[in-house]
């Protein structure tokens, strides 16, 4: 399971406030911490106005890279910003995202064509979250064969199916699974991950409900998640999925995590 | 999902204590306390000597049903127990359990035949546990073909297909739900039940596993369980993974329980 650590994000109050009064030394603790909960890629999206996005991203790209060594996942809606910040990465990490809106697969894949340079792709459009599983899959067809135009490995693209609030629709959870099985098997190569807090979008004890689905969800197929890594319970689960579905010989994994004390109760420190 | 409260167990050390001391209070606290974090039955085991044991169900069936009017489960590995147990209940609810050890099914059908009363029937022979899927429900086939001899509808069945320790067998998860999906297929009307703890036998951090093999078997189609209604986090899933099976129309299962307050942040009392 390959975790893209979420914290590092301006849309959370308490980080929008450290990026306004340049607070390094959170920005730092952030990094630190999620990179010793096991995190494979720290994301960083600054979420601020677009004038001032780029030297903000690279402000914060700076700082982690100055924390820890966990490759960076760049995270902006504008895919220039995306591209401007490439340079400014040590290490080779991933793009987040790309979809078949706007100019988006246009300006990115030249950029990484040829380079070690991983992506998110939403199966999305201009005309939004399709509502059925065939529609998605089509968009899905349609982006993979720009990866193909481009040369870029098929291995080197996280597709995020997308979900939709189950509140909205319930059989969000069943088309998500139903999407993954078939992207599992159309793109073996590919990887699948997800935001996944959205499922739980409009209701009560939301934690529960993104834990349930992290576990159905790997269990489909998904490999990769967007997440906070701090978060015990929600890891614990991860790894205990993995040691359920024949993904982890022995549970060594599983009891790795819990000897770093990663998972599991918490010990007093 | 049918829940079966487990905390009435004198196998569990305060229980054993208050078993012993005679503490009705504290018997009467955990009758509670289940019912009104929704069990639908309560679990009642002495786990004390033979000779003192059908006495001691007495003592606490007694207490449960002084104090709520949630049906008892009767839970002992002696059969006679059990069936002595039945004329103290006052509602028609479950034996836990028979298999094909012993005279377990010779004595508890005739007992149950052309009642409501319902049983839970366990996957293993005189030879235990088989490890293999085949084996297991060649088991469930013979338990099967006493039901019909007794007339017992297949309804009032609850197989449990018993969960072998993940440290011990890696494939257990994956042999659990390919025979609850099977069974489900053959016996579309019987429950599938199971007591879970044991999948994370020799493990640490056992909640976590114990946890997402909760959801992992809904998913596979388990829709009983015997576990603490109380671990208000296992209930949340447990309702969670209703919402997202397409099993709680509208999410007003889950949103109930919340308002209850039986899942999501405890309220300060």
């Amino acid at each position: 399971m390959i975790i893209i650590g979420e914290k590092i994000n301006g849309s959370i109050p308490s980080v929008a406030r450290a990026i306004e009064s340049r607070d390094e030394a959170h920005i730092r603790r952030l990094a630190r911490r999620q990179a010793e909960a096991g995190a494979h890629y720290i994301d960083i999206c600054a979420s601020v106005d677009g004038d001032i996005e780029i030297e903000t991203m690279k402000w914060l790209i700076d700082i982690v890279q100055d924390t820890v060594d966990t490759p960076i996942c760049i995270d902006s809606p504008n895919p220039h910003t995306c591209v401007a910040c490439i340079p400014y990465c040590n290490k080779e990490g991933i793009i987040n995202s790309v979809s078949l809106e706007g100019d988006k697969i246009e300006t990115v894949f030249p950029a990484i064509a040829n380079t070690g340079w991983q992506v998110v792709a939403l199966l999305c459009d201009n005309h939004g979250i399709p509502s059925t599983v065939e529609k998605r899959l089509n968009i899905a067809e349609r982006i993979f064969s720009k990866v193909n135009e481009y040369g870029i490995p098929e291995s080197n693209v996280y597709i995020d199916p997308l979900v939709i609030a189950l509140a909205t629709d319930e059989q969000s959870m069943t088309k998500f699974a139903a999407c993954t099985r078939q992207l599992r098997e159309v793109y073996p190569e590919a990887h699948i991950t997800s935001g996944l807090s959205n499922i739980s979008f409009g209701l009560p004890a939301r934690k529960v409900i993104n834990s349930a689905f992290m576990v159905l969800a790997m269990h489909a197929g998904m490999d990769s998640a967007i997440v906070d890594p701090l978060n015990r319970d929600l890891l614990g689960l991860i790894y205990a999925t993995e040691a359920l579905t024949e993904c982890d010989e022995y549970c060594l994994g599983f009891i790795k995590a819990y000897r770093q004390g990663i998972i599991g109760k918490p010990t007093k420190k």
